[in-house]
């Protein structure tokens, strides 16, 4: 990110102003932009740096690298918007590998006539959760598309971090006797979005969770336990995510219906909507496959940390050679719980 | 990215197919979609950790990331496309500042209704282009919006790369007596842009420049000239980008008209649509700013590699407070070579 020349022309009208093309031209306007809008809310030494690359101290280990392009409808929803959404989802992705988050870095693809204030207002949100979480914005890009082209603003962010080489968590870890923990209750991202995009007034509003967990994976690390995985049920929820973790891992999984922490007003939206709350995004939660041992200590661990509070055991990790998730239900059955297949919620993060 | 057991649904049929909006779900059909599409095409051992970030062998030094969002319209252009494009421009950004390039990060956003055909055609060429660069893509997330919400497809890039500390390159380290050395003809990309855009046709046909500068850059290193900065003159073209180093060196900079080396074809397409190529993007070019002493042991290095084979000096750094850029014109007059302030060409990276 480049700056400009002061003086010449007048400052941003951050109140009425809206975004031109001129902004994505790569002249004065971008600079100015960059500099008034971005630069200002943003800023670190890294940033400040004004190349179109920027230079970072790296602590030895492996590098872990994620990016994620977010184009969540609305923008703003009960609990964030797109803007700490994309910084938490990325540091989540890095931070649920074992790495320590380190930097981050966004672009934006803004739509001709998007209002700089809501700009504003996201970028606002960003610069405080990547503050928050201490992992800064270091490098940037913005481009603009003519309006009806793009939907108000999409943002992709990219994460690193570092790992001790041999610490690192693996999808393809866990096995048959381990067990299965989910960090708090589910659903509550794609039912907070649901329900501001359908304005639909459930009696008790539902509030994302998004949230960075690099704190939480931190305090169970610092637990000994011998963990085999840690990822984000993001898109396509806990079972998707559960699926993935089976297959790469090769392993079968039960989990028990009764356990799911589930909060009441997003059970009852869920039942509402016809939605299952095991296939719902969350943005602020993440499961983590432990050996069996294991369990209660980091089960402690986890309840201990703020983001952990309701932390769950909800099932088990078994010899299956066709790496079918099922689950227990409360009526004693048991069931399948596949892939999600069509489309559930679109546009989530 | 993660895959999916396979048997369950139809091969994607990149002949007829269009993305939809399940393959952005998280479920089975954007897992399938990531195996048969985009891991196929790109793959290599990091992307095939199928996580939802990559563990990398990072080299002792300093850290450089850089990150740019693509919007190219037309997606399809002489000489190249957005997949390339994106390609080669995040590595540029990443050598100008010395450092070699390591690993890129994609993220896509799909329209919904794009032919897959198309994005397999992209995605191909990003590969390619890759696998010239020596430089894998490592991770990567893919995103679908609505019909009339993008325009086909968006590309962001990220990437990192390494440099000994003490050998980064910056903008701010331009001196007064320095020569100015761009690597070749400059206008090709925007006004092959254009020319598909507007379906001008030239006599002569423009191709787009776009290419992978760290083979350049590295025999440029190695012929020991003291390089002060290096920057590729992208959007804003190499008008705006020296602008941008007078600014951070706080140094004034005289260019000579005749010097600047263009196309004859570009020179006519932009007299005929009133552009000046001093503004127009390049993506396979680069400004060098040298120590007086050694500009042409570093142009005779220069045009000793294939893309700096019309390398050519073009003016000098002197000291001005006010970091104006100025020009001496063919017929032997002066202008300032402004910044520029309104928009030229639109979506041209």
């Amino acid at each position: 990110m480049t700056g400009v020349r002061k003086g010449y022309i007048r400052p941003l009208d951050l109140r009425q102003g809206r975004v031109d093309m001129t902004h994505g031209s790569g002249g004065r306007a971008m600079a100015q932009l960059i500099d008034e809008l971005f630069a200002s809310r943003l800023g670190n030494a890294y940033l400040r740096q004004g190349n179109d690359a920027a230079v970072l101290p790296m602590p030895p280990g492996r590098l872990v690298m994620s990016t994620d392009a977010h184009v969540v409808s609305p923008l703003f929803f009960p609990g964030g918007d797109i803007g700490c959404l994309a910084v938490h989802g990325t540091i989540n992705d890095v931070a649920v590998m074992g790495a320590t988050p380190l930097y981050l870095a966004a672009t934006f693809i803004l739509e001709e006539g998007f209002p700089l204030a809501d700009l504003a207002r996201i970028v606002d949100s960003m610069a405080a959760a990547a503050g928050d979480a201490a992992v800064p914005v270091v490098t940037g890009d913005t481009k603009v598309v003519e309006k009806g082209m793009a939907d108000g603003v999409y943002i992709t962010t990219t994460g690193v971090g570092v790992v001790t080489e041999g610490e690192e968590f693996s999808g393809d870890r866990a096995r048959p006797g381990d067990r299965i923990i989910v960090s708090g209750t589910i659903g509550e991202h794609g039912m907070a979005i649901m329900a501001q995009r359908e304005s639909i007034g459930f009696s008790a509003p539902i509030v994302s969770d998004t949230a960075a967990l690099h704190g939480l994976i931190a305090a169970m690390r610092a637990s000994g336990a011998t963990i085999r995985v840690l990822r984000d049920p993001t898109r396509g929820g806990v079972a998707t995510t559960l699926n993935e973790i089976a297959r790469q891992s090769r392993v079968g999984m039960m989990l028990h219906e009764s356990a799911l922490p589930v909060q009441p007003a997003v059970a009852a939206a869920c039942e509402f909507l016809g939605l299952d709350p095991l296939y719902v995004a969350n943005e602020g939660k993440l499961l983590a496959i432990v050996a069996p041992g294991d369990a209660d200590s980091l089960l402690n661990a986890m309840r201990a940390h703020p983001l952990g509070r309701r932390a769950a055991l909800i099932g088990s990790v078994h010899q299956d050679a066709q790496h079918f998730v099922q689950m227990t239900t409360a009526f004693g059955g048991r069931r399948i719980v596949d892939w999600l297949t069509g489309e559930q919620l679109p546009r989530i993060c």
